[in-house]
């Protein structure tokens, strides 16, 4: 049974200044929750249906949990037909990022948190393990990116700032896209780098694009104008790392 | 000015029933449409605010068109602030893909429309003309896919039908990725083939798994369990065509 007051603060967080001011988040979804209760992330409180818990009682451990109804855990989700089980969790404090890492993957303004959720999967599967978001891009914490990631924002550490000031700190060369670069099917490619990703719309700023020390370009070979941020990040770091 | 009954069957479009009913779909934006008129595709009727329709004079031809108010506009858009023109087209007539492209892609069921948009412009940028959708697939004429494709559909011709048939006729091997496949990036690679893609959360059918000639891998670094559609369609793409 789950209190009004409750499933207003639940569906609360699935807006940016709500989340903000508690500094907590929502997951969704078995599979992510069960490697969410093995992660470092602080869960502060489930909401699952009487079958999950008895099913996973062995991980969920000490942590506060509610058995709501299939029609309750509908109030408190993102989803239509949701997946027997919510976790509201601790934003982790902001931190910068940490050298020693070969490639880190730069993200200068993506707006739309489908695509920044696919894109920190993408920087998992490549074990990329950090990134760094231009302070306006979007946030990592809505629902919709942490549900797009699949359970890689477990994984993968995403950090808002200068992405020229974190490619100094980091002492990586920024690595961008253009249409006057490098082929990057036929070039000695670098061998670490912060790997930027630009707008959705408008492309990597004119700062980031001069502050670049290596320019690829991806080659088309039919008549498509360009390819949409995540499938380039993902060309990329697949020419890259192999 | 429009008419309600215009109105009614243009907003009916959005729906694959009356779709298939009347053999049309529409079309928004203005770059696709300006494309669109240039094409072989048959436009039936433009709606677009007075502004656009004099700067566009010389393509609208002989081409039916009403003026709208941007308030009409934003009743028969999928768009809250739609952008000066939407197009009828006439659905062209089903086919069967030719034989002579050395790289054909095959969709087995993919269920989004904004997916299957994608994955054609992928395949427009890798100069992929033709595409094979297994027959429960998404509708390539709803506008989410249209959209998706920011113009593709005009190059890429998407077939409906068996995709083991297809690659029969077109005597194309089928390629897949699979988890114990060859490492795509230090492997062999086929100068032609059918490539094809799985459904978003099932994969690629048993069958056609059985009828591949070569199974690829997309070797992994971290800890993400899978790819999407499309950024895996890109990778395998961008792999073989280079």
């Amino acid at each position: 049974m789950i209190t009004k007051a409750n499933i207003q603060f639940v569906k609360g967080l699935q807006d940016k200044k709500q989340r903000q001011k508690y500094g907590q988040f929502t997951v969704e979804g078995e599979k992510s929750i069960t490697e969410l209760l093995k992660s470092n992330f602080t869960v502060l409180r489930l909401f699952a249906l009487a079958g999950w818990i008895q099913e996973n009682n062995g991980i969920i451990g000490e942590t506060e949990c509610t058995v709501v109804s299939e029609r309750e855990l509908t109030q408190i989700s993102v989803h239509k037909a949701p997946q027997k089980v919510l976790a509201v969790v601790k934003c982790p404090l902001p931190t910068a990022p940490l050298p020693g890492s070969l490639f880190v993957l730069g993200l200068d303004e993506i707006q739309d948190p489908g695509n920044l959720g696919t894109l920190i999967r993408i920087a998992d599967w490549y074990g990329i393990q950090q990134i760094v978001c231009s302070p306006g891009s979007t946030d990592v914490y809505a629902p919709k990116c942490i549900n797009a990631t699949m359970g890689s924002f477990l994984r993968v550490r995403v950090h808002y700032g200068d992405i020229i000031e974190a490619s100094e700190s980091l002492n990586l060369p920024i690595i961008v896209t253009a249409f006057d670069g490098q082929n990057i099917h036929k070039s000695e490619l670098p061998e670490k780098g912060l790997v930027v990703i630009g707008n959705e719309g408008h492309g990597i700023a004119p700062a980031l694009l001069k502050a670049a020390s290596v320019k690829l370009t991806i080659p088309r070979f039919g008549g498509a104008e360009s390819l949409n941020a995540a499938v380039s990040a993902a060309i990329v770091l697949d020419n890259l790392i192999r």
